[in-house]
């Protein structure tokens, strides 16, 4: 959206409708004084409020993150803009704007990019976090790299963990991957209301802003999961130099019942699912007990040591891995 | 780049090991105060000496941008960090950062997405522009989106070409053009020195930040030349609601010498490529005449009216339309 149509007295090209197009639904999203210019020049202007600012980018590319047929272009909107500013919410910040960069195939169907724009002004609207600018390109496969700029005073890292913190979870943890596991195994006529309900929470995740904002001045560290609660332990497990324990009880008693009854309809452990699952965009952290805010889940604690292990009252095991992009 | 290896001590896995790279080739581009978290958390944070940012964000495409064949991985690194940061220099902004989101096929070899990397860490260098995070995913071909953030006091924008203003080029045109046409139609064994010079200005523009800088306080309006003159030319007289009319004899006189010669050799018009063919980076602005910058060059006037016109001693035709990402 870094350009404009050229001559709007001229039959359109279908590049610059479509900007024209995005131009008009985006504007709808900024009504706010940091956005000095929106779309329509070669680069956005913001006038933040403050001067700390943290940044972030995120992809969501056809046949590795989704597959057409298991959402709709708005659920796609809606999901890959949730997921890019969900980075900020684990930081603590409060959304500024985003820049989205669409990459679409020659011959896409118009239902389905403006379908796509629709859901990133859905979600831009209920995070407040408006479309500012961005880029469209051609491709030969559908994806969203959407750019995210929010405003924290005092941002939360990953690698501020301390021993003897707790392990706080924020957010329930194993739904979007039961629910993908469904969207990939199981025909949409078979499926159930817990399965229903799994699916959705894969399609419409939610960026947890008040509640990363509620972990300021709380919490020691903080991250997003989104590559499955074991691989995001472990990094905050390997940043802050210590080790994180998870309670196994605990991970389950974080995880939907809902969750819990696909699980066991696909024949797969749920806790499986909390583990190495992402994408439910819960908020991992730790802080001392007596700052624990209400709405943090105790999972475990930190310990000194490395790695990340899960305790149960039979055994304690190390964990590995969530979801590697290049060898999955 | 958001991410970390989580397991140093364990086999990495491809994208942690390629992550863990990426995070020690970029961190040598950022030394900066303005940097305070970079690769290696949730998102990077910045704290920019001005509150007035300008932020954009690009894309380059296999297939649509470039072919492998067309240049080196290194080339690619470079161009594709330059064209975005060209958007900066069109605003008169001086660069804060970049975060770069890279899509690779599985298969890649490391030598090209390690190329890739080291074009963007020296374009990054060279640019004063460092990379501060990004984001690593699988797609079917390679593309790279590149976000950076610059500051401003007074960002030049589209819109503000005053009737009686000078049209001006800053830097040369056509030689791009020229150089893509070479490498679409001439193996490369049948190169001469001229065509080997025009197909380097296409695989390595060059953002011309400091003249963007020399424009404030001089332009009324700025864009950089990333469609065509005409299409760009376009855009200011749209965004300004005045005419641009050009004058063909000082584009001619803005045309590289050896762009001239190959658009003979391939019996193409050297104006042509000028209008049409973007890539240059060259920057295009209108102001007084009495403000005209040393290294900006007078190429037309602003009237009133509407569209681009193209004039000579003979005639005076109005031009259309640039590169188009869903038509051509």
């Amino acid at each position: 959206m870094a350009q404009r149509p050229r001559h709007r007295e001229a039959p359109l090209t279908k590049e610059f409708a479509r900007i024209a197009w995005l131009e008009r639904l985006f504007a709808r999203t900024h009504e706010r004084g940091t956005v000095v210019l929106g779309i329509g020049d070669d680069a956005a202007v913001l006038r933040p409020a403050s001067r700390l600012l943290v940044w972030t980018t995120d992809a969501c590319v056809e046949n590795v993150h989704f597959k057409l047929s298991w959402l709709s272009a708005e659920d796609l909107g809606w999901h890959s803009y949730n997921a890019a500013v969900s980075d900020l919410a684990a930081m603590g910040a409060r959304p500024s704007g985003a820049l989205s960069s669409l990459a679409l195939p020659c011959s896409i169907d118009r239902k389905i990019w403006q379908g796509i724009a629709r859901g990133q002004a859905r979600a831009a609207k209920a995070l407040d976090c408006p479309v500012i600018g961005g880029n469209l390109t051609r491709a030969s496969e559908v994806s969203i790299h959407t750019t995210a700029i929010g405003e924290a005073r005092r941002p939360l890292r990953r690698d501020g963990a301390k021993v003897g913190d707790e392990v706080w979870l924020v957010g329930g943890v194993g739904a979007a991957a039961a629910g993908l596991s469904v969207l990939m195994r199981v025909p949409e006529a078979k499926w159930n209301s817990a399965m229903r309900t799994c699916v959705n929470v894969w399609r419409r995740p939610k960026a947890l802003l008040q509640e990363g904002l509620g972990l300021i001045g709380n919490a020691n560290s903080a991250i997003d999961i989104s590559d499955g609660l074991a691989g995001d332990a472990g990094h905050i497990a390997e940043a802050s130099g210590v080790s994180l324990v998870l309670d196994a009880e605990a991970i389950e008693s974080a995880i939907p019942t809902r969750a819990k009854t696909v699980s066991s309809l696909l024949g797969c452990s749920a806790l499986d699912f909390a583990l190495t699952g992402g994408e439910d965009y819960a908020l991992l952290a730790t802080g001392k007990s007596a700052r624990r805010p209400s709405f943090a889940r105790r999972i475990g604690i930190v310990e000194r040591g490395q790695g990340v292990w899960l305790e149960s009252s039979q055994k304690k095991v190390r964990l590995r891995a969530g979801f590697d992009h290049f060898s999955s």
